[in-house]
This record gives structure tokens, C-alpha cells and sequence, in this order.
């Protein structure tokens, strides 16, 4: 069934200790799609700029990714630049600008409301709920958020914790949304304040899936899922959206949402995201395959299972 | 067949969020040797002063655990004193008295020398490696350290990774050993020093072991163990000597080191570590059932398997 993401399509000049690009083709929305297409029809409602050029939209069409739902508005696209240090859990902001999606106002085109699942990315929470609202037959809705929204917009996103079935979020913003220091304590308080599966996602530790009692008829029990210890993480821009990729395509592509379900789906999640970071922005998303994907699921499952 | 371990026997007095004890036993080799004895016949080689008495004596009877190579000397055991703050990873020492365990100069009783399986917990690499050549038809020798001994006695810790099967650090031992803040490098690095396997613990994310190529006819893919999410960290103390235990313990009890007996040994390690945090010192670990750890191995399990 298809699967929607809202969110941003952007462009990225990225500094890590393995190099340096220019303005590169990123975003939320598009590490998300690439990951996500791999598994299920994606489609992206966004908002670019004139720099969006047809080069860009390949990236899109060769992946067979709906993108009628990204507008163009007169001015450039959202821009970030970003260094990563050794910790490459931290990136270092260099600038910011908002661009024509300062004004982003997303309207799901008629022809995506049959979308049967709905991600919303890291954006505003209000313009979430107004996406959300707009997609009111989703059978599966999961969104993401980030620090500035736990931090200043915290009545907003309870509205959003109440109306998504899962929350795909990393550590840090977990225990400040929960504002508690365990991580486990913290879950349990996120899952009270809405979402029925609570993901959380630890870096290079892999990513844990919470469930509320009785939440998809699945149990409470928490699910584990690795990623690759990497040698090389060239770029590690990208690797949470492309988990959510993997993981939202993965359960879009499945015909009901049961334990085994979320679990493989855990297992695709960092599958992807363990790709994303081997070279800069999309790259190695771009010239990923179903087969790599295959393998490396393989690879995670011999590095956990232990018969 | 039976495991010897050389190292602190010790008092500990701790605070932490959920509560602050007097002077109680600790140490890593008692840790250590109260998880392993769940698996297998178990030794241990210290020195304590006149502060250890029948009550202590009692905790490795009641495990029965050989303490006839604790020496006794005049003076006071080894002391910590340290509080942990909401993050369990950090303890923050307030006291530390070393006491005769200043002068300890391990010697392995002949009738120890039988052991099959070694662990020289964290102690003088200088003391270790002489352990080490006391016991030299040992089966499988692994040993921890810390950053005091990698920053300050490199040469000498050198020479124990010549001669030891396995090591047990954490993420920060491992990157400050290897100089290299890249987790899966690191592991590489500290490989080549020496040791055929290490196990690198992750704390609340668990731990993995990394072998070297050909290690054990084993093969180099790495193997990573989940540990529970816990919501009450009680006292983090001796959740790494714990871990150790647990690991050990189940090797000794096996005939062969195969890659399975590994994986096994990783789930028992962190089994282990996870019940000793939920209540202050041994308390959890004293009160510990051979049932209770094969049930919580089977919830480690299903937190990490697919099916």
C-alpha cells in the first residue's frame, strides 16, 4: 500500500573527517523516500525552490518516487550546512536558511488520500497535525521530531503524540520529551502520552521498539535491532530518516501490522540507515539495491541470533 | 572445568539516586565470581585485611565459591567510596583506600593450579602478567583493565594483550587503547595487540565481541548481545565484573570454544550484568536462581530475534 512522507527536500553542504561536499540534494523527505522505495510506492508532498532543478528530480524519478506532490515556490530551497567532528552522533550547525520552506503549508493532493500510511518528518508540529487531519483514513501513521519542537512547542506536539501510532525519535530527545534520564522510564512516559509503539533510535547501538500494553494486540515487550559496527561512517547525514524509511516502507509493504511485522521492520530500519552513512548525502542510497538490502539483513541477523 | 579469578575483594560504600549504602563487600572478583559460579566451579586469588569476616566469608560459601586463596592481612581491605548521578555510566570516586591491597602480590596456590579457565580482572598489568605465567596450561585466559593502567603502564598492558585469549572493556577503554574514536576501528586496533577475541561493553546498549580473523576457527564477524532496558538502575557497581562473570562462567562450563559457545556466553554476560544492578551490591546476585537467569536469557532472546 502506498506510503506518504511529509517533510523537507533540501539541499546539504556537509563537512565530516572523510571530506567535504558542496550543495547536495538532502532533506528528511528524501533520505526517507529513497529508503522507503525500496520496499513500497512512496509518495513526497514538500516544497522546493527554483535551485531544484531536473538533475535533483532523477534522483527521485529513478527510484520511481511520486514527487507531484512537491510544489515550487520562487526563491531557493531550505539549506543546511553542517560539520561533523569524530563523534558522529553530533553534528556542528554552520548555517541555516529557511528558504521557501519557511512558508511551508502542506496540502495532501487529492490523489494521495488513499495513501494508507502517512510519515511525518521532523517539521513543525502544527503543520504535522494539519497533515495528519487531512489523511483521516491512514490505517498506520508514524511521525519524528526534534529538540526545538520538545522545546518550545511542547502543547503542539502532545496534540501530534495523540494522533500518530508510532514515534520514531533518537535517545536524547526521548528522555527530554519524557524529562527523565532513564531511558526505559523515559519510553514507558512517552508511550503514556499518545503513540501506541514508541521507536527509539541509539546510533551506532542500533534502535529499541516500545510497545504500549495491548498496542496492536502485540504485548509490551521491547524489541532490540543492531546496525553494523562501521569502520567508515563517511556521512552520517540522513541515517535517522533513512531508518524511518526503511522501517515505515517495510511495514507499508506487509498486509497487517503484527510483532514479526515490526521486528523485520526494526531490522530494515537500521539495514538502511547502516547504507546511508557509507558515503555522502544520497549516494549510496542512490545505487543501493533490493539484493545489498537482502544481504545485509542477513548480516544483522547472523550478528544477533544465536541459533 | 574450573575457573580461577584473580582481583579485588573489597569494600564499597555507594550512593545513588535510589538510595546509599554503609561499607558492604564488593570488588571485582567478588562480582565476578558470584556471577560465574552459577556455571561453573569457581576460585578466587585476593588479599583482604581484618574487615573480612564470617559475614563475608558467608557470600562465597553460600555460592560455594573456594576463597582458600584469600590471603589475609593485618590492616583494612581495599575501599571505594562513589556516587553515581542520573547517568549510571559515570561513578564519581570520593574515596578510595588501598589498604593491603597496596602490597597485593598474587600467588596461585598449587592446588589452583589445575584451573582451566583464567580471568585477571582489573588489577596492575605488572600483577596480571605474572598471574598469567603461574598458570600457563590454561585453556582460555581473558582480563579487563582500565583507562588509569592504558594511560599510564601502556608497556606493560601491552605485554598482557600478548598473552591473553579474550579482553572485556568498554567503549571508552576500548577508543582510549586503540586511539582511534571509531568504535569498529578501535576494536580492529586493539586486536592486533594481541587478544583473539574482545568484548566491548556498551553498557545499557549491551556489548559485542569482535574476534580476530581465524580467531578460534571462529571466523572475524562480530556478535553483539542486547541487555534489558531497565527502568531502576539501583547500583550500577559491578554490572561490568558481572558481566565478566557471567561470560566466563559459561565457557568454563563448556567443552569447546565455538562460535555458538561465544554467542552463549555473550547473552549469559549480560544477563548477569543486568540482575546485578537492580538492587545495591551482591544483594541481587546473592539472591540469584540458576532459573531466574534462564529466564531472563529467554527474554533476551525474544527482545533480539526475528523468529
Amino acid at each position: 500500500m502506498s506510503l506518504l512522507v511529509v517533510g523537507s527536500v533540501a539541499f546539504d553542504a556537509i563537512k565530516t573527517p572523510y571530506g567535504k561536499t558542496d550543495k547536495i540534494l538532502g532533506g528528511a523527505a528524501t533520505y526517507f523516500s529513497l529508503a522507503a522505495s525500496f520496499f513500497t510506492d512512496v509518495r513526497v508532498v514538500g516544497v522546493v525552490g527554483d535551485d531544484f532543478t531536473a538533475k535533483e528530480e532523477q534522483v527521485f524519478h529513478a527510484r520511481k518516487i511520486d514527487i507531484s506532490g512537491i510544489t515550487r515556490e520562487k526563491g531557493k530551497s531550505f539549506f543546511w550546512s553542517g560539520e561533523y567532528g569524530e563523534n558522529v552522533n553530533e553534528a556542528k550547525t554552520l548555517d541555516t536558511q529557511l528558504g521557501v520552506f519557511g512558508n511551508f503549508n502542506p496540502q495532501i493532493p487529492d490523489k494521495f488520500k488513499d495513501s494508507g500510511y502517512l510519515f511525518l518528518a521532523n517539521i513543525d508540529p502544527m503543520l504535522q497535525l494539519n497533515v495528519r487531519r487531512q489523511l483521516n483514513g491512514a490505517r498506520f501513521v508514524a511521525g519524528d521530531t526534534m529538540n526545538y519542537w520538545i522545546n518550545g512547542y511542547r502543547s503542539q506536539l502532545n496534540e501530534v503524540l495523540k494522533n500518530v501510532d508510532a514515534l520514531l525519535i533518537n535517545d536524547t530527545e526521548a528522555k527530554m520529551l519524557a524529562q527523565d534520564p532513564s531511558l526505559a522510564r523515559a519510553a514507558h512516559k512517552v508511550l503514556a502520552m499518545g503513540p501506541q509503539a514508541l521507536v527509539i533510535k541509539h546510533g551506532e547501538y542500533g534502535a529499541t521498539v516500545f510497545f504500549r500494553e495491548g498496542a496492536f494486540g502485540i504485548g509490551r515487550h521491547p524489541f532490540r535491532a543492531p546496525t553494523l559496527p562501521i569502520e567508515v561512517v563517511a556521512d552520517p547525514t540522513g541515517a535517522g530518516d533513512s531508518f524511518a524509511g526503511g522501517f515505515m516502507g517495510y511495514i507499508a509493504s506487509q498486509n497487517q501490522i503484527t510483532r514479526d511485522v515490526f521486528k523485520r521492520a526494526m531490522f530494515y530500519g537500521g539495514v538502511l540507515g547502516s547504507f546511508a552513512v557509507e558515503a555522502f548525502g544520497t549516494e549510496r542510497l542512490q545505487r543501493l539495491t533490493r539484493e545489498q538490502i537482502d544481504e545485509r539483513y542477513k548480516v544483522f541477523r547472523e550478528l544477533t541470533h544465536i541459533e
